[in-house]
């Protein structure tokens, strides 16, 4: 291999110098063999030819997915030339960028006209913003070997008109605190700095001078364009309010991963071209707990956690995390739990940080990772609710009762999802969306979004009435927050408890989640109960969105020999009741099995209840939903408790017929005390053994005593919690 | 490690004391990892102390899991006691045994009255048998050890009479030809070689000297039992008439899998025991070529085709197998390829056959075994049709023509089911029934077997009228086999073709599938030809089990607002209809995703024809059925043809949602020709290119010319199909 001369301004962005200086003598596999997935891939789209196409289509369509290769390969091309020196890398950058500069001013807005801010060669400015933060780093790898002409041609005729139509050409992109106007900051600054434009290193830093430039209110997700002057926009604004001092992103982990990377990228270019700035120790060091946040925000495949619009699925696996981990590693404390997750990633980015990573694997220095039960809390200040996320074995539990989200925001305060490894055991629908498929109405998200997978009924939680919380209405979820009540973790007991009182009017819920480590039981037990203090007569529907096939109900199922949708609205006119069961009181006890494991619900009721058995799929002519099963345990009332236990049980194999242990160990829950202070339940194992669980609802000062009179007698305990066998 | 002298007549079924002492010599670490696992697992059960309770239960419950534990245990504990030295295997076997022996004599038959052969300690003699195929293997283990005094007392107290109670006493049992006859053969050889005992021996070789000695008709599946007299039974009956000369076994692989253990635990005795037999050379090696058809019919994970009743999952990983490909290994031409699926199966059975292809394994002489497209003839002479198998890619289609398979058949004469890798793309329900799971009915056959899943609706082939093949009589199927018609296949095109002609009275049927490599295409096409002569009028509803999500459809899709069952009966009583589309004679495509890949279909329509979107999941009061979704093809007329293509294609991750090539290629299909002599059917790719394939449906002379008029002109060609580029 050949190596560039160094004393140079570039590469200066995500490489440098003396960092490929010393990839072409590491000893570091994992290294070489990203190097050589990068070597194959690249020389398939090489050979492929350039072809840079007139603007049309939306995103899944040709001329979307052609821009969106040219700039990975183009990147990638530009990291090959610098480790490799083969020339044929920057040449075929160079070709292409001026195929690019020749089209360039040849084009208006794109043709589709459904975005807020629409782009040049994408639908939407956030893809053109895409385009120039991967550009960019290529440009810069080839800058010192491009002559001075090509350079001043492409900086005119390209970069700084490119730069100036995704910023002050289009401020309702550029100067709002969000994940889109994190992309242009980033692709204005980034191209800046290749540049040494310090006028849009600026901008992209501390936003436009602009005041009230906006036509529209709203973007496509329903957000608002609430404009920021100069200092309150930008990229260092971005990192002061769209995290929580935790690194919790109140999008949601699925975008905090898409926002990640610009954030990452162009703080990795600033660490080295204005290393003054100190940007990747700004705020506590943010930008790295940020990573850390996105870890402990996955179950067992590493999958995160899909509240919100969230393609599920996505995971520690892709390209913006395999950055980020490597980049947590090497700019934060070379934490070798880290290195497992990047050995899990079987990748690493080809620059220092990746190298650094992959070094270190191969000295063997890569640890588990401690995933831990622990609270993230939402709101720039932290103060603004958050998730709870339980874990004991294999299990894990994460309760919501963060800020709404914005545009991106589903109606689900106080919902929970279970998890058993990589399993869903209690699932969180998602977002109604295909991304990037063209098939499913262009890769956006399909109008079942908003007609079902928003709606408070598509989730585990609370619905009074039948209608969603805040009424659907974003603008209002907006304004306030759930609360958080009191987040606690031992060995065998960990409680996440938090409050929602304006979901609804008159309604004020309290939904206090357990995960309890009971030593006869084989695996954890989760403890459900939520509190309500509601007008009487209000009608509450509580659905759990179980994932497997039902094996067996401790009640008679009316199963429905004809099915209509169960309701005009808000969500309802998606499901379908396959039967129901008038339960009156008695306890509820429902099994299914995903595979693998049994899971088992058991549930109080009251006089009345009914649980009602469901189905997606109602009203939905293309398609678009799964057809996944449901339960919705039904009751009239007032001031009440809904109280349930999911249980973790044995095992089956396919291949080998032996049920292990089929049956639930819980024979029975009860509701010992219910009142606006304290509820108590009580959970009797088929042993004979009774667990009993108190907890006071209003008073979290972990040294006061309380005193109860319950069905069984009266208990008394110190702290918010009391958890013993009777 | 002790060894035990040599020189005896024990061990002498599957362990013998030559192979004893290679195994603590070996260098085999899958062979030594195995025995830990066993150690361990055997370390468990002995820790729970000894449990023999007094029969109760069916299959699920503690009695009768109890008493399948024990013999599991015993078994490997006797081959502990083997390879270890240890006595207290042998203490431990000793004293279960005496237990045993202490309760049968006050045994009658087991309380449950639910089989046509009630066992003792289980609810049929055929788990009983099970027992003793498994416990006589131990007692064989620790015969020498044990005193002569109780030797003689196990022999008369317990094991005369057990095998006389599952022999003599339930001829109905023991009789037939029949995978539970064998169980019951090879149950009673083996203790009948333990014990020297000539007579069962001659019993479980040649059958018992009965006439009719049946009360019942039939059995529990609903097989007639055709009782045999001395000669026409037994264990070399069974392996004359229970197969096929290619090892093809009527009831299919699941129960293949379950026959197999019986047929080669007591054929490796016998070779141990009575060489001059030859038992594993009989019938041109049968017994191995069985394996390999077991080996043959699995997809991509090694899962056996789910037709007839079984259980999906059943792999080439259970017990079963395990013992079966090992011993194939030792018994046949120690063929390298097997070894690959030993290394899969990560587990070796701990016997001469497991010592051997682990130490084959550790020399590193594993290869992988080579799936081809192939042909399995059915019935005792191989002239009963069979199963076509064809393979290309990742790509196994299977389609079937066999006999029915007795009381284990289902209604699907013609039917197919298309894997891609492991994944099915097109389903075969299987049965409806979760084995051995209490939950659900006990862990036997639901009565959705009978009233869906054995139903021709249910399957991936034509009914007619909205009557099942044979109007649901499983005496009236027994009586045919579908007709093979002509199986080929090169390096790029492979074709099965097959008709039935009796399935329904004046309708004759003759399906044609090939597997088509095509150049310019990622992945192989399946064309499917589907020619039917019978009455105007007639109704046709074709069904295709897709798996996966609903992408989209090229026609408009009517959704029903309201859903009802689409019949009373024959299986439509548990079809909901979520939409149709009129497609009155356009072509229809259909995409979905099954998480990775897309799979498109492509079929030529009639004026009339309707596309009916269907859900399993109508009138199942118990939630027994999984609610996956199917396309059925509805056409009223007379002598037509159904011709559809299917495509898989492109690729989608949902971590870095690119998707790639997620449209289909195929712009058009078109039947050129059709008469009961010809089948002519043209493929347009996007591309342009026309690909035409001509079949001759009544003369499969390979020489012969044909000359055909199609709506294209007139073509030629010479032997049974043409395939090529127009």
């Amino acid at each position: 291999m050949t190596h560039l001369v160094s004393g140079q301004d570039h590469p200066g962005l995500i490489l440098t110098p003396s960092a490929v200086r010393e990839m072409n003598s590491a000893q570091a596999p994992l290294f070489e063999k990203s190097l050589q997935e990068v070597v194959d891939e690249v020389a398939v789209e090489m050979q492929k030819g350039i072809d840079v196409p007139v603007p049309k289509d939306l995103a899944g369509g040709y001329t979307h997915e052609t821009h969106k290769r040219n700039f990975f390969t183009m990147q990638k091309a530009g990291v090959l030339f610098q480790i490799t020196g083969d020339e044929k890398y920057a040449v075929y950058i160079r070709d292409m960028l001026l195929q690019y500069a020749r089209i360039y001013p040849t084009l208006g807005k794109h043709p589709a006209t459904r975005s807020y801010a629409r782009g040049k060669f994408f639908w939407q400015c956030l893809n053109d913003a895409n385009w120039l933060v991967y550009t960019s780093q290529a440009y810069d790898c080839i800058y010192d070997w491009l002559d001075k002409q090509t350079v001043k041609k492409l900086n005119k005729e390209l970069f700084r008109p490119y730069a100036e139509y995704i910023s002050i050409q289009n401020p309702q992109f550029f100067n709002r605190i969000h994940n889109h106007s994190t992309w242009g900051n980033a692709a204005v600054g980034m191209i800046g700095l290749v540049m040494q434009d310090a006028e849009l290193v600026n901008w992209a830093l501390y936003g436009l001078d602009v005041d009230d430039l906006h036509q529209q209110e709203k973007d496509n997700d329903g957000g608002s364009l609430d404009l920021k002057t100069q200092g309150e926009a930008g990229f260092i604004a971005q990192i002061d309010h769209s995290f929580s001092p935790d690194g919790y992103f109140t999008e949601g982990p699925y975008y905090q991963r898409y926002a990640m990377y610009p954030f990452l990228i162009f703080a990795q270019a600033l660490a080295n071209k204005k290393p003054d700035l100190d940007i990747l120790k700004y705020r506590d060091r943010l930008l790295i707990k940020a990573v850390y946040a996105l870890i402990n925000q996955t179950n067992g495949l590493g999958e995160f956690f899909p509240f919100n619009d969230a393609q599920k699925g996505m995971s520690l696996a892709s390209r913006e995390l395999v950055n980020a981990v490597s980049m947590a590693y090497f700019f934060g404390d070379q934490d070798p739990s880290l290195l497992s997750i990047i050995e899990k990633q079987d990748r690493v980015p080809l620059n220092d940080a990746g190298l650094s990573a992959a070094s270190a694997i191969a000295q063997g220095l890569s640890q588990p990772f401690d995933y831990k039960s622990l609270e993230l809390s939402d709101g720039a200040k932290g103060d603004e609710g958050g998730i709870g996320i339980l874990r004991a074995d294999d299990m894990t539990l994460v309760m919501k009762y963060a800020k709404h989200g914005m545009g991106h925001g589903h109606f689900d305060r106080l919902g929970f999802m279970l998890y058993d490894g990589g399993d869903e055991v209690i699932q969180d629908y998602g977002s109604a969306r295909w991304v990037n498929i063209d098939h499913k109405d262009g890769g956006g998200y399909l109008k079942e979004n908003h007609s079902w997978a928003k709606e408070t009924i598509a989730h585990n939680t609370l619905v009074v009435n039948k209608d969603s919380h805040f009424d659907g209405n974003v603008q209002a979820a907006d304004l306030t927050s759930g609360t958080r009540y009191s987040f606690t973790s031992t060995d065998s007991v960990s409680i996440v408890s938090a409050r929602e009182e304006n979901a609804y009017k008159d309604v004020k819920m309290q939904r206090t989640m357990a995960l309890l480590t009971i030593e006869e039981l084989e695996r954890p037990l989760v403890l459900d109960l939520l509190t309500v203090q509601a007008p009487m007569e209000t009608r509450y529907d509580l659905p759990l969105y179980y994932q497997g096939e039902l094996m067996s109900v401790n009640q008679q199922i009316e199963a429905n020999t004809t099915l209509s949708p169960m309701g005009q609205e808000s969500g309802y006119q998606h499901l379908w009741a396959e039967g129901q069961a008038a339960v009156n009181g008695d306890m509820f006890q429902m099994t299914w099995f995903n595979g693998k494991h049994f899971y088992t619900v058991t549930s109080a009721t009251t006089e009345g209840d009914e649980m009602i058995f469901t189905r997606i799929g109602a009203n939905d002519l293309k398609f678009n939903l799964r057809r996944d099963p449901g339960l919705i345990q039904r009751r009239v009332g007032g001031n009440t408790v809904f109280a349930s236990v999911y249980e973790t049980h044995g095992f089956y194999s396919y291949s080998d017929e032996i049920p292990l242990n089929s049956f639930t160990s819980i024979s029975d829950l009860s509701v010992d005390h219910n009142s606006e202070g304290y509820v108590v339940a009580a959970i009797e194992l088929t042993s004979g053994k009774v667990y009993r669980f108190a907890f006071s609802l209003k008073d979290n000062d972990p040294n006061h005593e309380h005193s109860v009179e319950t069905s069984k007698g009266e208990i008394k305990w110190k702290g918010i919690y009391d958890f013993k066998r009777k």
